[in-house]
C-alpha cells in the first residue's frame, strides 16, 4: 500500500515528478496533453506525482484552474501511485480550499512553501505550522523552494517533525549542507521522508541517504530517474555514476537554453512538446521560447530519447 | 479634478496611504474599522488611496475577500479621492479579475508589482506589460515591492512609460540612487507620477521633485505626512526637516516593535486598533504583537498623537 | 582651524573626494598626475581629502605604494585641508602601520571599514573598535562601503559613538532609511560627522542635514559639489535641485560606459586622463576601458566641463 | 611523485586540509604549535597541505607574518607531501611576492580567490587570469570562497582551464549545483584536479568523482577525513556513509557553538588547543570563544577523539 497517511509507517520514497500543467490558454487546461504526461510518468515507474509545485507553474495559475487540475489528475491516476498536491498560496483560506479539494478527490498528501511575498521570522513559520496544520485533511510535506537559501532553519524542521501529520521535507534550495543537516536530524523522526529536488543532485542524495527525488526531468525521461533512484538505492555505484551523468546532460541540454529562472520550465514543456506529449504554452509572465532555442531542444530531446538507457 | 485616468493630464500628486486592510478573521474585514479609517484619513487632507497593496496585506487575503475590500473602499469614498488598486496576484487571471472589480465599482488606477514567485528577466517583464496593459481597463502604475531590489530596471521603466495606459511609478524599494535615475528620465515623460513608498525617505523625494508619497504611516497620522508634503513642495524647508523628524519618530516608536518584514504592518495594526480606528487582526502567516509589545505601542501612539504637529 | 581632532569641537563639514590613485603602472604612483589633482580638488574649494578609499583603489594597491601615497599627498597638502587616510586593511597590523604613517605625515583623521573577508558579528565588530580605537594615533570615522548593505548596524554606531576618538561615520551603503536613522540618532553626538557616498544622494542628504559627502566625482569637478553643498546648506532649494541634476549628468555620462562595480572608477579615471589630469591605469584586477568607452567618455568630459555650472 | 607541476600528469587527489595559522599574538606564530600541526596532520596521511587559505586566517595575517608562515611550512614539510600556498591577495604585487617566496622554498602550487573588494565580471576575471597565470612560477588552483555563491562561472572555469599553469579548481562555495557542473566540464581536462571545500559534502563528491577535499576538519582528526576518501575511492558505500556520519558529528560539535561566519575557525582552534596541538589565539576581528563554549568543545573535542575510528 502507497498511503502516506499511514502515519507512522513507512515514509514515502522513490522518485515523484513536479507535474507540469500542460495549457491550451491561460485559463484551460490541455486536456489530452495532461492524461498523455500523467500515464507517461507512471507508465515509467515513477513513486508518485506531485502537482501545484513550482515545476507546475502554480503561482501563474488562476484558482478555479488549479482546482480543476486537482480533480483531474487525482481522477486519472486513479490511487495508482500516491498524488501530491501543493497548497503554496499566499493566502491560507485558499491553501486551505485547495486542501479541502485534494483530500475529496483522493489525493495522498500536501506540500507547503510558506507564503513568500515577504519572509516570516522561524517563530512565525513555527506558529503557522502549528495553526495551519491541525486545519489540514491530509498529511503535510514541507518544501524549501528553488533558487532560495532554504526558509526552514533547521531547528524548526526538527520541532515541526513532532506535529502530527507533518510528513516530510521535499528541499530544492540546492544547498546541501543544509540537506545533510536535515538528513542527519531526521535519523530522529524514521517516519519522515526526505526529498531532493534539484535533479542534478539526485545521486549523492539517495547515496547518502534521502528518501528520493521530486526531478523535473522525470516529466520527460521518467525511466531515467527511476533507474538512477534503483541504482543508488542498491548500492550499486558505478552504474549510480554513470547514470547521473545521463541526466547532467539532461539538464545541460534542456534548461540551459534561456536566462533567468523561468528557463528549466520553458525548456522542460519545450522538449515535452516536442515529443508530443503536451503543449508548451507557459503561465505568465512567461512566454514559450523562439524558434532557434526550440528547434535546438527538440533536436536534444530526440536525441536524448534515443539513447538514454 | 482629481482623476488619474485623464490621461495625458497633469500626473497624480500628493499622500497615498496604502491603505491596512481591518480584518474580523482571515475570511471577513472589519466592517466598521475599514468606514472608520477610511474616514480618519480622508478627514486627514489624503490625496488618495490605495488598497490591496503590501501594507494592505494582500498577498494574505483571499480572492473573495480582495473583491470585497474594491466594492467597499469605492463604496464609502465615492469618488471623493481617487482610489488606486493593486493586481500584484501572481496568476494574470486573477490580476484582471481584480482590475475588472475596481473599474466597475469607479476605482481610479491600478498597480503592478510583477509576479514574485520568480523572478523574471527584464525583457520578460517588458513583454508580460505589452501583453498586459492593453487588456487592463485603468491607467497602470507600476510598483517595485518594499525590502527588495527594485524589479523594473530604469530602462524598462523608460520603455513601459511609453505604453498606453501607464501611469508613473511607485517605488518601495529604498534604493535612492535608482529613484534619482528614475526621477532624472521622468523628464521626458510630463504625465507620469513617481511615488516614494518608504516615509522616511518622503522629504527627500519630494524636496527633489518626487509627486508625492505611499506612507504607511498615512494610515495613522495622515495630518502629519500631508502637511510635510505640502511644506516639501513649497520648499519650506526647516518645516520639512522639522516635520521629518516628526516622521522619523514614528517609524522609530511603531515599526521596530519586533523583528523581520512583517514588524512594520504589526506596528501600524496594533497602533490603529489601540487608538480605536479598526481591528489589529494579521492575516497567516502574521499574528498580532503579544501583550508587552501591543502595550508599549499603544503609549507611543497616544503620545505621538498628542504631540504631533 | 580645520583639525577634526581637535573633538569635542565642530564636526568636519564639506566635499570631501575620495581621492583617485594615480598610477604608473602597478608598483608606481604617478606623481605628476597626484600633484596635479590635488591641486585642481583644492582649487576647487573642497574641504578635505580622503585617500587610500574605494575610489582610491586602496585593496587593489601594495603596501610600499600605500605608504608612499600617504606621504605624497600629506607633503602636497601640506595641512590646507585636512586629509583623511583610509586603514580599511584585512589585517590589523597593516591597518596600525598605515596609520602610524599617517599620523607621522601630519595627516587628519582614519577612516575604517571593518576587514571584508567574511562577515563579523556586530558584537565582534563592536569588539574589534574596543580594542582598535585605543591604538590609533588620529580620529576615526567608520566606513559603510559602497555596494553593500550597512555593515554597523544602526545601534553599533551609537555605541562606536561614545569611545573616544570616534569622529563620525561615512556611509557609502545607498540605503537611505539606514541613513536617515543614523542621522537621527547623531542628534545626541553633536561632535560626529556624517558623510554620504554616492553624490546621487548628496542633495538630499545635505538638505536633510548631512554634514557633507565623499564624492567621486568631486576629483572631476570639484567646484560643482561644492556648490551644491553650498546651495544645500543655504537652504536653497532651487540652485540645489538645479544642481542636483548636473551631477546626476555627471554619473549618467561618466560612470555608466562599462558593466560592474569598476565601472564608475574606470569612467572616472578615463574621465580624468582625458582631461589631462592624471594617468587612467587601473590597479588589477581591472584595466582600463577600450577605445570605444574612452571616447565616449572623453566626449562627456569635455562637454561638461564647458557647460556645467 | 606527488609533485603538482608534472602537469599535464595525473592530477593531485586527496585530502588536502586548510591549515590553521597558530598565533602567539598578531605578529607572532605560535612556532611549536604550528610544527606540531604540520605532524599532527602528515601523521595521519593526508595527501597535502594548503596554507593561506580561509581557514589560516590569510586575510587577517600581516604580510611578513604569511611570508615566514611559508617559509616554516615548507621547511618542516620538506616536500614529504605537496604544499598549497594562498595568494588570494586583493593587490597583485603582494599575490606575486607570495608566489615568489612559495617557489624559492620549495612549495608545489598556489591557490587564488580573485579579488574580493568588489566583484569584477567574468570578463575581466579571465583577463585577470591571462595576466597573472604567465606571471606565477608555479601551478595555480581556482578557488571560490565559502559563503558566497562561486565567482567563477562554468564558462571561465573551461577557459582557464585551456591556460597553461591552471591545474584545477577547490571550490568552497556549497553550491553542488554547479559543483556537479563543473565536474562535468572536467572530463575534457584530465589533468585538472577538482576538490571540495565543505566537509559536510566531502563523501558525496567523492562518490561522485571529486578528487578530494580541502576540508577544515582534517586540522583535527586528520586519520577520519583519510580513511572516509579512500572508502569513497574504493567504492564503498556503506563505510562512507558511516564515516560520513562521523564528520556530520564533528561539524556539529565543533563549528556551531558561536554564531556567525568566524564560528567554524573559532571552535576549530578552540578545539586544537584543547587537545594541545596549538594556539587558539585568533586573528582580528575576531577572538577566541569565551569560557563556556570552550569548555562545550573541549569535552567534544575529547569524546570525539576516543570514539572516532
Amino acid at each position: 500500500m502507497h498511503h502516506v497517511s499511514e502515519a507512522p509507517g513507512a515514509p514515502l520514497r522513490g522518485i515523484i515528478p513536479p507535474l507540469v500543467t500542460p495549457l491550451a490558454d491561460h485559463s484551460t487546461l490541455d486536456l489530452p496533453g495532461l492524461e498523455r504526461l500523467t500515464e507517461h510518468v507512471i507508465g515509467g515507474g515513477v513513486h508518485g506525482l506531485f502537482i501545484l509545485g513550482t515545476t507546475g507553474e502554480a503561482p501563474g495559475l488562476g484558482a478555479s484552474l488549479k482546482h480543476e487540475l486537482v480533480r483531474r489528475v487525482c481522477g486519472s491516476v486513479s490511487r495508482r501511485v500516491p498524488v501530491l498536491v501543493g497548497i503554496s498560496e499566499t493566502a491560507i483560506t485558499e491553501s486551505l480550499a485547495i486542501a479541502e479539494t485534494a483530500h475529496r478527490c483522493g489525493a495522498d498528501a500536501l506540500v507547503l512553501a510558506p507564503p513568500y511575498y515577504f519572509p516570516a521570522t522561524q517563530d512565525e513559520l513555527l506558529g503557522y505550522l502549528e495553526r495551519l496544520a491541525p486545519q489540514l485533511p491530509l498529511p503535510l510535506f514541507l518544501y524549501n523552494m528553488p533558487y532560495r537559501p532554504p526558509v526552514f532553519a533547521p531547528e524548526t524542521v526538527r520541532q515541526a517533525m513532532t506535529m502530527p501529520g507533518i510528513a516530510g521535507l521535499k528541499d530544492s534550495s540546492g544547498d546541501m549542507c543544509y540537506f545533510q543537516k536535515i538528513r542527519a536530524l531526521f535519523a530522529d523522526f524514521p517516519h519522515a521522508s526526505l526529498f531532493i529536488g534539484p535533479e542534478q543532485l539526485l545521486a549523492e542524495s539517495v547515496l547518502t541517504g534521502a528518501h528520493g527525488g521530486v526531478c523535473a526531468g522525470a516529466n520527460l525521461f521518467p525511466k531515467l530517474y527511476v533507474a538512477l533512484y534503483h541504482a543508488a538505492v542498491a548500492g550499486d555505484l558505478r552504474r549510480t555514476v554513470e547514470l547521473h551523468g545521463e541526466v547532467m546532460e539532461v539538464c545541460r541540454l534542456i534548461y540551459e537554453a534561456g536566462h533567468g529562472a523561468s528557463s528549466v520550465i520553458k525548456g522542460l514543456k519545450c522538449a515535452l512538446g516536442s515529443l508530443g506529449l503536451c503543449s508548451d504554452f507557459m503561465a505568465e509572465p512567461f512566454q514559450r521560447f523562439g524558434e532557434p532555442e526550440r528547434r535546438r531542444i527538440a533536436e536534444a530531446a530526440q536525441r536524448l530519447k534515443a539513447s538514454l538507457t
